[in-house]
Formats: structure tokens, sequence, C-alpha cells
């Protein structure tokens, strides 16, 4: 197709394809005259990816880049693919240094220190979760526990295995939905896609269930 | 205590501090001499609040300064206070509105329709959950559905009872914490604080949990 209908399918602006196309988010179209360039049906799945990263995931270009690298040198399975391209998508909440500090040049909220990380461990060895030791979201759930202890909630942390729990049936699903298509590169798409939207959809349903739960109680 | 001592109890610098008191987002001190103000443990806590609100929660100011409000005016119950001030907190994901599109003028991903709506009404239909008409998360979560569909990733979708069903039982643990302490303010604060950190706490143990599950089937 051309890149008007590229732009009309995917509802990205034909400058913005071109941008991500320069910026090496998007493979370059087909020339097929001199005056004009093809793009495929995976083109326009590659557009709904970067628009998911950049929009949904709220990622950098430079962290979107590096997530599509891993797209461009699949591994052998898709399940490797998976785990490549969540550990290349990192966090999953934007920023965790300090913000707002403009004005002033205070402490912050302090990050884990090793009490933190050991906890995390001993979360995982309890659930018997076997996770690499580079898995980014080790020092994000170290980071929330060190958050937690400073503002004084130590001990919703006592809780925490009912929220391992949880978490756990949802990557099931997560695992699940991400290998339901045939082919690798699918796969590892739509575990990112699904990542960043469904992180969404989680936040908004336990908000929707705490008032739900509230309620209840009332 | 005197500024310096909160400033340290509290990680945050004196500067910063004035600032917050100038916003309105912590009460002044009480004026014991001409050149002596007073804290106590509430500023101590509300500026913990704060923080978590505006670097783990990454509300804008002037979100933050509407949760407060809800804690100046508290209702007769800590479960209605909760809610008042659940609402007040908003989405939990900083931005629906499409990004990085300063360098063009196209779509964007699109928000959430009538379906997306119907979808959310149906889902708590579905699981007998009692949500107000105005909480903020129901058009976050039809965002999502919105997002999912235009990503082509609306099959996922058929599994969100599932995500439903694990929010529920993080909500439930969720009410617990915040209603463990004796003080109507107290379980005010504790909602809001936990609601932003344990999102963090959710996202990460998400990505660790794909792993292990992921592994698992390696």
């Amino acid at each position: 197709m051309r890149i008007g209908e590229l732009g009309e399918r995917s509802g990205v602006s034909i400058p913005t394809i071109k941008y991500y196309v320069r910026e090496g988010l998007v493979p370059s179209g087909l020339r097929t005259k001199a005056n004009q360039v093809d793009y495929g049906e995976a083109h326009l799945r590659r557009l709904r990816l970067v628009r998911a990263l950049l929009e949904v995931g709220e990622l950098s270009v430079a962290t979107a880049k590096q997530v599509i690298a891993v797209l461009d040198d699949p591994e052998e399975s898709a399940l490797r693919s998976m785990g490549k391209a969540a550990y290349a998508l990192g966090g999953g909440f934007p920023a965790t240094a300090p913000r707002g500090e403009d004005h002033a040049g205070g402490a912050g909220v302090p990050n884990a220190g090793t009490a933190s990380a050991t906890r995390v461990d001993d979360l995982l060895d309890r659930h018997g979760w076997t996770v690499g030791p580079n898995n980014p979201a080790r020092a994000q759930l170290a980071s929330a526990f060190g958050v937690a202890e400073a503002l004084g909630m130590g001990d919703a942390l006592d809780q925490i295995d009912r929220y391992a729990e949880a978490a756990y049936s949802v990557a099931e699903v997560d695992i699940e939905i991400a290998l339901s298509p045939a082919t690798l590169d699918e796969s590892t798409e739509r575990m990112l896609v699904w990542t960043v939207v469904g992180d969404r959809a989680i936040t908004a349903l336990r908000r929707l269930a705490q008032e739900a739960v509230a309620v209840k109680r009332m």
C-alpha cells in the first residue's frame, strides 16, 4: 500500500510515519518506482506497536528503539524473544527519580536499599518464581518496597504475597494471550502491546474494584 | 518541631517544604514566637503523602491539591472519605491524550467510544460491582479497551474477567490495609499512598510473574 493508505489504516499522520522511519522505529517501505514506496501489513503492525509503546506505555523514543531492536533480532523461541523484549521495556512506570526538585534541592523519596532487594529475593523464593538477576522489575519492586517503608506503610508489605498471587494469575493470562497467534514475531509484539495496555486496564480495574469492595463494607 | 527537624525526618528540603506550604499542599506551622514556627506529626505525615502523590503517583501539583482538599474536608466515614479521595486521584496513569504529536498532526491512538463504555458497564454488571457513574476509572478502563481494539488485540478483552477477578482480590487487600489504623484521616491518607505505591508494586510483580510463567513453559 502507499503511505497515504498506511496513514489512514493506522490513524498515524504521514509526517509522523516518516519521522518513525527516520528514527528506525518502523522499517522503510520498498521503493517500487522512482516516485513510489510500498508498505505492507508488517509496517501497519509495527506502526501500531510503536504508537502503543510511545503513547500508552509512555516510553521514550530511545527506549522504544531498544524494544524494537529485539523484534528485529529475534531469539529462537517466542518465549525467549518475549522475555528479551520485556527486559528492554523496563519499568512500566516512567520515572523512579524524584521529581519536582527544580524549585529546591531536597532528598525526595529514598530509593531501594539492600533490605528491599532481599525482600524481593525472599518473595521470589517463597513463590518459587524463577526470575533472572537482570529482570528490571526486581529493582522496581524493591523501589516500591523502599517507598512504602519510607512513607510509614511498611505494614502493607506484610500483605505482599496476596498481591503476588494476583499478579501471577494476571501473568498466566498475559502469556496465554501473547502465545495465541502462530508466529514468533506476532507473539513478541502482542506481549509488548498487551503489557503496556494491560497495565492501564489493571490500574483502572483496581480502582473500580476498590469502590466495589468499599461499597460492600458500608 | 522546627522546620529543620521536619526536613530531616521527612527527607524533604526546607525550600521544598516552604513551597508546599505556599501551594497549600501542607498546612502552615504554628507561630509560637516572632521568629519561630512549630510543626507537628500531622505535618510530617502530610509531607510524606505529598511526596508520594507527586513522585510516585506522578500527579501534577494541581491534582495533588484536589486530593489534599478532600483530606481537609472529610466525610463522616473513612470509606466515604477514601472514595472521594480516590476519585480526586483520578487515573493512575498520567496521560490519555496522544503524545509525540509535536512533530506532526496525526490522529494517534483513538480514545474510547460508546462500545467500550458499554463493555465496562457489562463487566461491572457481570461481577456485581457497585460503582458510581463518576468514578474516573470507568473512562480509563474504556480507554484501555479502545486502545486494545485499535491495536488489533480485541481478543485479549475476552479474558478481561480474569483480570477483574485478580483486581478484586487486590482491592480487598487494599481496603483492609487502608482501614487498619484507628483514625479516619489516617485511613484516607493510607488509601492514597498505597494506591499509588501499590500500582508500582503490582506493575513490577506482573513483570516478574510473567517471567516465572514463561520459564515454566519453556
